[in-house]
Formats: C-alpha cells, sequence, structure tokens
C-alpha cells in the first residue's frame, strides 16, 4: 500500500485549521475527549486554539505484540463521579477515522454519558468501506483531510523523526 | 525573561535519547503515565520508544482564564477498579520540571496507589528553587535538557508553527 507522510508541524496546522471550521460552525465545546493514544498529539494541538480541558479514553484493539483482538480493550475512561458529561458539548479527538470502528465504539460509549451534543474531528478521514458507523445523534463531523486509503506514516510513530520528514510531500 | 523555543522534532529526538536511558537504566515499566496536558505529547513520542499502554491524569494550576489556583484541580484520574497500578512499575511523564508542584504531587498521590516503582521523566528540568518536592521513594529521574530558567516556548503552544521554528536555535 502507498506510505503517505505527515510532518508534526503539517498536522499542527491542520488543527488550527481544523478549530477554525469548527468554531465557525458555532460548536463551543465543554471538553475535549482525545481518544488514545493516536488522539492525544492532535487534541493537544487543538487545545491552542480552542481552550477546553481535555479528557482521555484508552482504547487497544490490539495487543502488545500487536496481535488484533475481537474486542476492544478499555485502558481508560471517563471518571463519572469525578467528571459529569451529561448536557456537556464533547469534541472527540482522534487521528483517523480509518475503519471507523474505534470512534464509533467510543461514540457509543460517550452517548451513555447523556452529553447534549458531541462532534468528532480527526486529522484525515479514509475513504473506504466502514466496519463501524456514527450513530445518527452525531451531526458535526470535521476532517482534516479526505483521502484515498493508504498507509499513513505519522510523525510520533517515526524512528528518525528527520529521516521521516525527508519523506513528507509538502 | 528570555524566551527559549523548541521544535515538535528537537522534542521528538529528546524523547528517542531519553528512551534509550531509561531502558539502559534497566527500568521496564508497566505503564506510562502522562501528566495533562503538557505531558501527552512527549508521552505518545515515547511509546514509539517504550511501548507501554498511557494513562493520563490531568491536573490543572489554572483556571480558564489563566489566573492561578491554590489548589490543583484534578480533571482526570486514573479509575481504580478499571486500571490496578498496585504493585506496577509507572513511568511520570511530563513536559517540564519547573516548580515542581505539580509533578510532586502527582507522585504523592500515584503513591497511594502502592506501585512498584515509579520513574519521572521530563523534557526540561529547571534549574531554580523548587516548591514541591520528589518524595523519596523516587529514585529515578531522567531529564532530556537541564537549564536556566528561561520562558520555554513549546511548540503545541504555537499560533503560527512556521514562525516558531525559525526562532528555534538548532
Amino acid at each position: 500500500m502507498e506510505k503517505y507522510y505527515i510532518s508534526y508541524n503539517q498536522i499542527h496546522t491542520i488543527m488550527k485549521n481544523l478549530s477554525c471550521e469548527i468554531r465557525e460552525s458555532g460548536f463551543e465545546p465543554d471538553y475535549i475527549v482525545a481518544i488514545g493514544t493516536g488522539g492525544f498529539i492532535p487534541a493537544r494541538m487543538i487545545k491552542t486554539f480552542i481552550n477546553r480541558p481535555i479528557l482521555t479514553v484508552g482504547i487497544a484493539y490490539y495487543d502488545l505484540n500487536d496481535n488484533i483482538m475481537d474486542t476492544p480493550h478499555i485502558i481508560q475512561w471517563i471518571d463519572e463521579p469525578q467528571v459529569k458529561l451529561e448536557g456537556k458539548k464533547i469534541l472527540l479527538v482522534d487521528e483517523v477515522d480509518d475503519s471507523r470502528a474505534t470512534i464509533g465504539y467510543c461514540l457509543e460509549k460517550l452517548l451513555t454519558h447523556n452529553p447534549q451534543e458531541i462532534a468528532v474531528t480527526v486529522v484525515h478521514n479514509k475513504k473506504k468501506e466502514k466496519r463501524g458507523s456514527i450513530p445518527p445523534e452525531i451531526k458535526k463531523y470535521f476532517a482534516g483531510e479526505t483521502m484515498d486509503d493508504k498507509w499513513i506514516c505519522y510523525p510520533w510513530d517515526a524512528d528518525d523523526i528527520c529521516e521521516h520528514d525527508i519523506n513528507c510531500k509538502y
């Protein structure tokens, strides 16, 4: 599969532009919820432009040996007594909407907290058949780049970041 | 105060080198715990080199209007029934050891979970008088750069990331 390299600075600029788009849509979140670990870096970038507390949720479909598991394993969730999401507006952030399985799973689970509204934002949305789905309650979806199904090489996964940047197109 | 600019790529390389140092010390964490929100990006970078699940804790000494508060406000903590830290080795990650207040607070609170060992790692440690302290139980501390008390400009706080990078020294 064709590889697509993207740098930290490119993602930073995408998150800045997405933040503008989110603000212009009239959506004002109470909380940013980052899906770990892919959403951590994009979510922290967004926080500079939309200054709201970040909560994180950790979901893994892979074990430590990179074997795929049938059911997702929850690494961390939101502690209800500590934070009440009921009636709140949530901006859910992940790096990529690939099969949509993780995002769909998180949305279903977040909806059980009875938030007022959830908007989804991702750096990349891949144009491909999706295994997961976005529940009908979710009306706002923001993608930085909509692209064909390539192998996206994120900077945080790079062993040598200088070599990685040489492979970035623009 | 003098400003010190640092790029994403510089931090990525620092975290790679720190990961080597941590491995060479013989410390093998079960969990990475990122202090939010400054530790999110460094922690995710470390995960590429030390592949362990990331848990996050959110602590705020500032309210949304950037007013300092007397007591820290917990935004998120670790849900005990979900994750047992008892007997585990934890690598605690933050971006900067400034006054040591946040790190000291998190260490005290993490110790109540009865972990086997906690090691601390930060991108920067400032040589200055510390208000907080590192409990005597903590024997391992890794800093990417030890520096004078400057105003560190992290890339994730940049409005214009290209302009930011021009200000980075090397």
